[in-house]
């Protein structure tokens, strides 16, 4: 196996990594952190979620972001918007990609989103129909790919249906999320093989998370695979919202250096990508996840 | 390339993990901690350190660390033993494995045991015969394997000669160090392959930081290069000397949940060894930096 000479990171330290975040977090700060983002080198940047405030409070000033960023030549700004309300304000700011939000375990779509798998796919069609209609490209998240919190084990199956229907739904590239970080380098790669009978590998992205700390050692094993699309968190902002303290999103630093070590090009800077988790973890009061970004601080 | 079937994990939580720490730690607690470890199923623990305390004053007790710690069966407890005087206490106490310390870079070797890389390895000559003669085997390390502090870049020719001679000097297992946790996977890849080409692969441990955040995925790669010894700290005591706060040994839990993950068998019991690692970073006040070790506590 090669490995992509180039990969694209998808930050997602905006929107994934704060949206959980118990006290409030000014809009100055999330514009300051996307521009810092921007300015490191990030070409695709997560800023916000149209999603209601009443489910999300961190997100209520989504306007508010998507309207007053600075748009960098070369930066894709995008929101999360899983119904056509949420996509019909991102489309009055402005939004230059959305995305959706699906599952592929029954039990997390139920507890997450209140609805099955199949009916959640269903409310994603006037989405990407509206969204296509605007020429804003949208992209699939599909969730616990690698286990569930509630149902455990997931079929590499169940991965590669929900999948290739959000595929032929119209979403031009699906995110494959480790919600909860429990994957390990096997699970990962036959994982991937199951979604890549059914999508086509360019089309494919990684989104791990760091829980149990496997996340760049699978990033490894599917960057073999041919990946080369990869989500991930500055300062590993979000920890994770099923495990108390314990870590989410893997940190944008850590696969940096990853990807550097392996010769693989990202654009970015990986010191201001540095600087920029060293000064938001600061400015919001919590613990910097990324190992490289504690590292570097350290020297 | 196959993974082997088993690997053994070596513990080096005590020693190198404690060795460190600037607030005394009691006997009685580094004794509970061997005996909680031989108890998870951990078959090899190195315990203590048999140095000067003027250097290593963490270290000082080793011989009532040694002489009383619980023996079980098919556990062995192994001590660093740098000079000749070291070892002779070390006997004294029934050690049953000793180590020696070299290092891959000349500055590192300079400022971490005032003497040249040959003359450290003049040095190991008498230690090795009276192990010899005592029927007490010798372990290798060879640190900054994967990069130094003062030197930076090391070349997989230097490392694989260093390991060479300590080999051909009777040690029966060469542990290799990226000390300051530098390494990415084909670094590690490539260094492990010039180092056997003159030590089989059997003899060989990897002996791996996570400073960077990259031990597992480099973990990975030798895994399946054929290394089937890692070394490992409980937590991952022991942080970085060379970046304050920042992570030093790969946690022994994180590499435990990648072997299971693997299929590779390890006698170890995951659950026991998250509880120890909660334990004792509570005993002594420092953070649980095992990410299995923090998620399974929180769940």
């Amino acid at each position: 196996m090669a490995f992509p000479k180039q990969v694209r990171l998808v930050e997602v330290g905006p929107r994934d990594g704060l949206q959980n975040e118990p006290e409030p977090i000014s809009t100055a700060t999330k514009l300051e952190l996307i521009d810092r983002l921007g300015a490191a080198g990030l070409s695709y940047i997560e800023a916000a979620s149209f999603v209601s405030p009443k489910w999300v409070p961190q997100m209520a000033d989504h306007r508010e972001v998507m309207q007053n960023l600075a748009r960098l030549d070369g930066v894709t700004y995008a929101a999360l918007t899983p119904n056509l309300k949420g996509l019909e304000a991102a489309l009055e700011c402005g939004v230059e990609e959305v995305a959706v939000f699906g599952a592929a375990s029954e039990a997390f779509s139920q507890k997450n989103i209140n609805c099955s798998v199949a009916e959640s796919l269903a409310r994603f069609e006037p989405v990407l129909e509206r969204a296509q209609a605007a020429g804003v490209r949208v992209r699939g998240y599909v969730s616990t790919v690698l286990g569930c919190p509630y149902e455990g084990e997931i079929a590499p199956a169940k991965v590669a249906e929900v999948s290739k229907a959000l595929y032929e739904m119209g979403c031009y590239e699906i995110s494959l999320g480790d919600t909860i970080g429990v994957g390990t380098p096997l699970k990962a790669k036959r994982m991937l093989e199951a979604v890549s009978r059914e999508v086509p590998m360019a089309q494919l992205a990684a989104h791990f998370h760091d829980t149990y700390g496997q996340a760049l050692a699978n990033l490894y094993v599917v960057l073999e695979e041919g990946i080369a699309v990869v989500d991930s968190s500055v300062a590993g902002l979000g920890g994770c919202p099923y495990a108390k303290g314990a870590s989410g999103n893997v940190a944008s630093e850590d696969v940096v250096y990853l990807l550097n070590g392996l010769g693989i090009e990202t654009g970015i800077d990986l010191d201001k990508l540095a600087d920029t988790g060293t000064w938001i973890t600061q400015a919001i009061g919590r613990p910097n996840r990324s190992k490289v970004g504690v590292a570097l601080a350290a020297r």
